[in-house]
Parts: C-alpha cells; structure tokens; sequence
C-alpha cells in the first residue's frame, strides 16, 4: 500500500524551490557565457486597491534561502534527466554543483512602510545568480508582506486592544499558518492560537475550547466548570453554543475563576453590552471579553464606532488570506547590467509593465514632527541630505553582514513606523496620495540613454 | 550573528501543528476523564458566492497527518513549561507520548465534486483524539479543495486547452506553492512551473524565459538566438519585452526551430490574432501562441468568445490563491458522543451557525445520461438504493484500509466528475441550484430528540 505525501519542503531541497524558466535561462546564460554582473530589484508597480501603505516583512526568510541555497546530487540527477537539458553541455551540472548566493543584497528592513514603486529589496550578482532566486525572494516577499499588511490595518482598527492570530485552520497550508502568524505578529497581533508558530518564533499561543467542548458535556455549565478545574487561571468559556445571554449568565456562576467570555456569533455589539451587563451586575468587571467570527479591519471599525465592549478580538480568515486583496504584485526586475565593464540602467516597455532603470536608493524626509511626509528614489550611491536611506546593506559577497533583529523589535519598528504615517494614510478604503519622487541623480539616469540601452521615461 | 530562521514546519512537528485550544481541550478531557467516543464531521455550511460546486482535494495530505501524528520529547517539554498547564495532572504527558491516531476515517475521495453542508470527512474516535486533528485537517484541506475547485473552472474556461500553473511566486509561501501545485493538477492543469512541485508529485515541469532574459541581451533576436541554441526543442520567445508586433517578427526569423511565442501583455485577443497572422505568413503554422498575464476563468472565457487565438494559457495569481475566493470555510463540527454505552447525535445552535445532528454518509443520484442530478444525506448506516455512496472507509483503528490513488487517477477521476455536472453548475458566477436533500432516517433523527442532547431543525 503506498504511503501518503507529506509535501513539506525544507532546507534540502532550496535549489529546486524556484520557477523552471528561472533554471532553463541560468543554463541558457551559463551555456552562451553571458554572465555580466547584474542588479534586480524587487518592488510593486503600484499599491493594491485599498491599501494605503505596505509593511515590509519575510526579509529573515529570503536572507535564509540565499544563505543556503545549493543543489543536490540529487537536484542534478534529475534536472539531467529531463528532456529539456538535453542539449545542455556536461560543464553546467559542474557550475550547478558549485552554485551559491555570492552576490550582494540591499533591503528595506523588515517592519517598514513602503509605497508603490520603491524597491524592497536590490541584489546585484552575476546574471544567472541573480536570476535563479527570482522566484524564492517573491514567494517569501509577497506572503508576509501582505499579512503584515493587513495585520496592522486590523491592529490599528482595534486601537490598541489585543489582536490574537486565530488563522491557522484558513491559512493556505500549515506553512502558510507559521508564516501567517510571524507576518501578523510584526503587524501588531500579540498571540497566535498556532501552537508550532508559538514555539518556533516565541509568540504567547493563545485559545480555550471550541463548541464541541461545551456541546461534548450534558449542559453548558458542567463544560464551563470542567474548563475551570483544569485551567483556574486561563478560564476563558465560549459562551454562544446553545443561547449567548444564557451563556453569559452561566459563566457568571463560575464566579471569580472567570477570567473571560467569548463570543464567536451573532451581533457583536449588542450581545457585547448585554453580556457585560450580565458580567457587571455578577460583580465579575474583571472578566474580559473577547470576540471573534470573520472579523477584519472594517467590521472592528464598524464595531467599536458602535461602541462594542470588546477587549480583545480573536481574527483569523480575514487576516491571514489577507481576504480582500489575497496577493501582492511584489516582481523582480532587470533594473543593471554589465557592459563593457560597465554597469548600464536597462528598462522593460511591455504595456502597462515599464520599469525606471538604475539601480536604486530609497529616501524618506520626515516633517518636524517626525511624520513621515515624501519619500524620494535615487541612484543607488546618492546621499540626499536630510533624508533617510531605507535600504541597507544586509549580504555581500554571499555573506551576512547585517544583524538580524529579533521578532519584537521588528514588531516595534513597525508599531513606530505606522505611528508616523499622515492620518490619511490610515484609513483603509481608496487610494490616499503620498508623495514618492525620483532625485535629480536618477532623472538624469532616465533621461541619458547608454547605446545598447532601451528607455522608457 | 544571529542565523535567519528557515520556517519550513515538517514530519517531526506534527504534533504542535494545531490551534492552542485544541491542546487545552485534549488535557481538558484526559484531566475529567471525559473521553467517550466521538464522531466529527468537515463540511462546509454553504458554498462560497460564485460557487456551483467545490472539487475535493487534501485527503492524501490529511492522511499522512493522522497516520504520523505524534508528540516529541521536545513537543512536550515545551508544552510543560507553560503556564496554562501548569495544574495539569503530570499523568497528562504520559498521555501525550502515547498519544496516536488510533480511531477511524471515512471520505469522499479527492476530486470528487461536493455541495454546501456536505462532508469532506468524517472521523471517529476517543475525544481528545477526534478533537486534537482539527486544525490540520482543516488546513489541509481547505486550501486543496479552495485551488483545485478555482483550477478545474479554469480549466473549463480553457475549453481543452492546456492550462499551466505559474503561480509559485504569489502562492502564500513555498508550501502553499507546492500545494497549489497538486491542486491545480486535480483541477485540470497540465504542468507547472514549480520545479520542487514537478519533480515531488511528477507534473510536468513547465517555462522557458523571463524578461530579464530579454533585456540581458544587446538585443531580442540575439536574446531568441541564444535560447535556441541551447534549447533548440523548446524554443519559445517572450515577444512583448518591447513592443509585441515586432518581438513576433524578430521571433519568426529563427524559422522553424520556434515552438512557441508567449504574450505576456496587452489586448491578448488583439495581439494573438495579429501574431497568429505574422506566424502563418512566415511559414509557421506549427507555432503555438502562449498567453499569460492576470488570467482566471472569467478573463479566459471572454478571450476565447471574443476569438483569441491563444494555444496554452500560463495562470498564477488568481488560481493559486482563488483571487477572487481565496478562503474556504470547511469546518469539523462534533455530530456524535457516546453516551451510557450508546452514540447519540448532537448539534450547535448558534446563530446562523447551526450544525446537523448524526454521523452521516452522502448518496449520488444519476439520470440515465450519468449526469449527477440530487444528492441525499443520509444515516452512516443507511444504503440508499440507486445512489452511490460517495464516503468510503480510508483508516480503521489507525491504519490505512485504503488504496491512495495517485495524482494522475485522482485528475481523471476530477475530469469525470465536472463532466458529469448538470451544464448549470458549470457557470462561474452566481448560485446555481443543485438539490441536496436529507433521508427519512436522517429526518427521523433530527426529530425525535434523545435526552441530553439539543436539537435544532
């Protein structure tokens, strides 16, 4: 009988983890021996509807892949078998053997806000290098990058009351969970309820019990009372499974051991004041309430402008499918190259699809209140004075060169980064404008073409 | 220098791979002595807006879980030091370390169509076992199911053309790639451009160049050249790096070894019959025309009626994170609990939330064309004459009783199934109508309430 697939990839198989044509063209470039070096730049054309701002996120991950990217015997024996290589000289399972990340990386630090058009990551190494991580630095980019995202909209709508990661079960698969509830937690959330997650990156694990819980006992307050013998300091009871209010005032006679209620259905607002009126009138003022049920950053507006009385929201859908915009356009861009020992901008004029060429710095000018107020972008070794440089220096020559900071501090940057956005830049729906301009430097780029170079300006 | 952390989940963490209240509930359980046997269904309530039908896929992977599934010293170590277990009697952990899936598993095959309130899976064991697998399952197969369903509509939009995964870099992190991968095989797709996914699960491995490959090059027909040379079997050029009409020019003088143009920009129904014409004019008929760029299936069904003349279509974006659904809301609802040596039904009341009663089996009923014309929930001891019960057995007491089918069969078998839906079920927007009713056994449960344990009709 054959045994199931686990379909877990790791560490052991990075070099295969990338697009096919990514491969075809390093054999296409290692056969031609067209290996200037070359400098890619990984951005959004533009930000996704509704969404204001981006936060960075998945550097660690992608900083991971180049560290350790390699092929197996094994990668090879199978690439050699496939029809496609047939032609393919001996020479470049040799070149495949030896291939490592050996180029440099600049990035944008994890945790930052970051608009349409400007650069998230540059790597610059020989072409084929450079090419072959494509795939990999986008995957990893994109998916924390938009959790992130949309975890620090639904942060900032809860306004400072707790946000619990709750999305592992609509994650799209258990790596997408684990990475789901690192995005969120730099996004603002401070638990998840993905135990794996909470052991592997330090977060707080956080849950009680489900409705099959209460439903599994012959009434609903020898299942709440069962919960409290064995957790006295963590009795959180799931109060909706048969009658909210009827729920509530039968917590209530759990008396102090109470620590909170949830509440997974139904009108969140007016079952919230209904319960912690019940709570109140039992003397239990102590006791937290907590809601969930496909909450996202607008219903949790809506709610508290309602005046829901909730303490903490429990989110889990919405958030870590980043339901309402599912994918980030993060691409990875020929931007450099090499030519007659020289480094040249290149350009792409696919309708709709044109890029700047040069390579890039980005530059932030904050206002007197520290408010972030325009961004500039400039060529790659340009100083604009009083602005701040985004990207740094995080891999040279295949080497970290960077410290990597720990899971809170990233969290904390991003907290500070999002205080210092405009207000309008908070509010959730539309488009609202924040100027990002190109310095005089990378004007005059575009502006001068190189023979051999194609512009679009 | 800190290393960067890789979060690749694997075989050796299944145990911690579940939500936080799932762990508290097993000690819940084990602490009371509360462990009868318990019967759980997964099922979505309703389908999705713009859903006919969803196209099952997961199991194999949901399967490895159960059959795998255990606790490490380190697991429980860990799980020791928390706070929130710190009253839980220290036989618990004992409990742990024995702790495997020993009870029993019916399901609907992979690539079988399903409707709203139709189990996925049903599983029956002690509680904490039964309860304990949530999570993963759920993961598992949401997001197969979610992806295989948008793929086989893709598909069908493609009319018999050959579709391709290219969504790696916009799969929620390389798992979900990998997974997406497998799905959008089942859905209907011929190959995919994620070589990981192609060599682990045999498809097809799909792609040839990028526009860097372009760009990288003085100019495009040194840049077609130059593929040709090395990959003279599978030439295909990228043709709107600069300007389209002129890339299927400069395409067309490598003459006969070209295989294929791709399109990658643009009005694609335009440009492929403007490309089609400087093709056959050059002698060229055998040349396929490749379309990619933001596809789903609304945006392919209006090319193909509009007249495009596009041979293959490469989808990314939208397929493998069911854009326009990109969450699936399978839930694992108890049905069942022992009580005084006896199983009786249970159910959930909340609002909107309400569960059947019963451990169940589904019945296909077919006209005499083999269109699948009504479904009926029914009794897991029930046979309905003339209907095809769709759960089969798949473990007994922990292991496996049934055959897995491979990747191939479970396609064919998904190709069947979408080929015998009423034609209805076959549009992609709006609800369509398809009957799914309850036996008189199953009736007949729901209305003659057992003590202790609440109905809802």
């Amino acid at each position: 009988m054959r045994e199931p697939l686990s379909l877990f990839p790791g560490d052991d198989v990075l070099g295969l983890m990338t697009d096919f044509y990514e491969l075809t063209m390093v054999a296409g470039y290692w056969s031609t021996g067209h290996m200037p070096r070359a400098t890619f730049e990984a951005f959004v054309r533009a930000l996704p509807p509704n969404r204001q701002y981006l936060l960075t996120a998945g550097l660690e991950q992608a900083v991971h892949y180049l560290l350790n990217l390699q092929f197996t015997g094994r990668d090879i024996d199978w690439l050699r078998s496939l029809d496609e290589f047939r032609h393919v000289k001996p020479g470049f399972w040799n070149y495949l053997r030896a291939f490592r990340f050996d180029g440099d990386v600049w990035a944008v630090p994890e945790g930052t806000v970051i608009f349409g058009g400007e650069p998230l990551v540059r790597i610059a190494a020989s072409l084929p290098v450079a090419q072959l991580v494509e795939t990999y630095l986008l995957t990893t980019l994109n998916v924390q990058t938009l959790i992130a995202t949309k975890a620090a909209r639904i942060c900032d709508a809860a306004e400072g009351r707790p946000v619990v990661d709750f999305g592992a079960r609509r994650a799209h698969g258990p790596q997408a969970g684990l990475l789901a509830a690192r995005a969120s937690f730099i996004g603002g959330c401070v638990g998840t309820s993905n135990v794996h997650a909470a052991r592997t990156l330090g977060i707080k694990p956080v849950g009680t019990q489900a409705h099959s819980w209460i439903m599994s006992y012959d009434d609903e307050f020898q299942a709440f009372q069962a919960y409290a013998d064995v957790f006295p300091q963590n009795t959180i009871c799931l109060i909706d499974t048969y009658d909210t209010m009827e729920g509530a005032r039968t917590a209530a006679r759990l008396g102090h051991v109470l620590k909170g209620v949830r509440l997974d259905s139904g009108d969140l607002v007016q079952l919230s004041h209904k319960v912690r009126c019940v709570l109140d009138e039992a003397g239990l003022n102590h006791v937290k309430i907590v809601g969930s049920s496909d909450l996202n950053e607008f219903t949790i507006r809506e709610m508290l402008a309602a005046g829901a009385r909730i303490d903490l929201f429990g989110v889990g859908t919405d958030m870590v499918t980043s339901k309402d915009q599912p994918a980030l356009s993060v691409v990875y861009k020929l931007v450099e190259i090499e030519k007659d020992g020289a480094p040249r901008p290149v350009v792409k004029l696919s309708a709709g699809k044109a890029t700047l060429g040069g390579a890039k710095q980005l530059f932030r000018f904050h206002d007197g209140s520290g408010r972030f107020c325009r961004d500039v972008l400039a060529k790659a070794d340009e100083t604009l004075e009083g602005g701040e440089a985004l990207m740094v220096p995080v891999i040279h020559s295949g080497k970290l060169v960077a410290e990597l900071p720990d899971l809170t501090a990233i969290r904390q940057r991003a907290r500070q980064q999002i205080g210092s956005l405009p207000p309008h830049l908070r509010e959730f729906r539309g488009l609202a404008d924040y100027p990002v301009g190109l310095s005089d430097g990378l004007r005059r780029v575009q502006e001068n073409p190189v023979q051999g170079v194609q512009y679009d300006i």
